[in-house]
């Protein structure tokens, strides 16, 4: 019955990106390198984007060379297009996550580009990838919902998938970028999903703005999705609304999965540690309900009091 | 396949318990009428515990007599002991609510005698209130984990409820006091409770302490529970950690079960409404994600260079 989990941490790159402060080099690195003793299947390391269009993650080549890699953990990165590809290359990630949105308004105004465009760039990325021996996993933003359009089609989701797949994509991260996801949407399109790219690697992206980031990991656990984003501290969100709005966190993931008896890799100590030194790291609180609380089986000491009146 | 679901309304009392000011009696019965305005199954108003030991709740007899009461909401009051009774019946609630835990160490604490002495308790208050025609329903603190001994046997819980309903209990509640349940704990638990006692209505009380209060609600849910507590607000944990400890908040409860197609009685609008005026009614920031957000489908204006880089 326990099932072998694969945990994705990408606060690295999709929480790093949207803090208010950039993060000195040597503190990712030191951050990461962290994570990596942490036993985590993949860690999104950086971004090769435009360091004009995202300076917080304009160190990525000195990021991707400073790491220590441990055996077992595959270190990726984030690339928007041809260029970004091409940087990616010398700095050795052993996977390549590319973007683009499920949503058409969502696409162009987070890449500024058609769906369509994005689509023949990201098929353009996958050869130039293929070439260098780099397998390439897409992400569809906003698969669950847009802050312009409302609804999306899961069969646009669908059809996108697979049009990735015969392209050479190595797998496919639905993502719920705003937190619009609830749990029968998540196992049906799941479900969906590996029926219609059957044997392709999924993976799920969930945000907790609406607090269903644990509801929609368990639905998507239940149709057989073994791949899990997660960022720790639940970053990712809005700098100026702390909870409000970021990723699922990675420790309330692993706590969770890790109760219900299935194995995740992840040493859950080692990431409470990491979490707890992420306010330092970003310069502003990050609050983790979990890392406050602790794992659940947390031991408190009777008070005095109650050993007098009930002694025995 | 759509389920109608009884949402119990916990704030004005297990809420307003643990706030460290005092919530004057008007702005009490202010609230729960505004509550009351958003389609309840229940609402819990107020304790008649000694107003020593619950200062902030001093004032049950007030609110009680205060409130307007709406067709087809039950208004219910926590009742200790059988003084608490008597003071009880006054008030005319439409049911009353007992209390002890399921961890021997989590009832001294809280209530400052053993199990056998609670029940014993309990089962001579259900008594007395069967002479003046009202139900208890009980509820069953740290059924899932106590924060002093560790795991709680589930075989426990399901003596206690199977006592209680054999001495006229009207209803079990378990509970998630300090947020140790997980998804397959409460499935498992759900589920053997239900044969255990059929017929008795059950009802679950979630915490959110380690980010799991709607994935445990969801697995309550598909167990077959429909009746389910909610604090407006997440209120109910420590006042000094915001967003730590609390109740599950009703109003992500309401709006997860609503993207379900379920039908849980609550108008979402009007109880986020409600929930932005919690602050300045317990006099320090509440802050709930889903009030924050918006239901999932609120939608966003694109910004104005987008219209203008894509027309048509």
């Amino acid at each position: 019955m326990s099932r072998r989990l694969e945990i994705n941490e990408v606060s690295p790159r999709d929480g790093l990106q949207m803090e208010r402060n950039f993060v000195p080099t040597e503190s990712k690195i030191a951050f990461i390198n962290a994570l990596s003793a942490c036993g985590f299947a993949r860690i999104e390391v950086t971004s090769y984007t435009s360091p004009k269009a995202i300076p917080t993650l304009a160190d990525a080549e000195a990021v991707m060379a400073g790491i220590e890699r441990a055996a077992g953990v595959k270190y990726t990165a984030l690339v928007p297009n041809l260029r970004g590809m091409e940087r990616a290359v010398g700095g050795r990630p052993d996977e390549i996550n590319l973007v683009m949105s499920a949503s058409e308004t969502h696409n162009r105004a987070n890449l500024r580009m058609t769906r369509a465009q994005s689509l023949a760039t990201l098929q353009e990325v996958i050869r130039a990838a293929e070439g260098a021996g780099l397998p390439c996993n897409v992400s569809l933003s906003a698969s669950f919902g847009c802050p312009f359009d409302g609804e999306v089609d899961a069969n646009e989701v669908i059809s996108l998938a697979s049009s990735l797949a015969d392209s050479g994509a190595a797998g496919i991260t639905v993502c719920d970028t705003t937190g619009m996801a609830y749990p029968t949407q998540v196992a049906s399109l799941c479900e969906r999903l590996q029926q219609a790219v059957p044997g392709l690697p999924l993976t799920i992206h969930l945000h907790n703005t609406r607090g269903m980031g644990l509801a929609n990991a368990l639905a998507a656990f239940d149709t057989g999705i073994e791949r899990f984003d997660g960022a720790s501290g639940g970053l990712g969100g809005c700098p100026y609304a702390p909870g409000a709005s970021g990723n699922v966190s990675t420790e309330e993931l692993v706590h969770m999965f890790a109760a219900m008896g299935h194995d995740t890799g992840v040493e859950l100590d080692s990431l409470i540690a990491v979490v707890h030194s992420m306010s330092d790291l970003v310069g502003r609180p990050v609050f983790s309900q979990l890392a406050e609380a602790g794992p659940r089986l947390r031991r408190f000491a009777p008070p005095a009091w109650l050993v007098e009146k009930f002694p025995q």
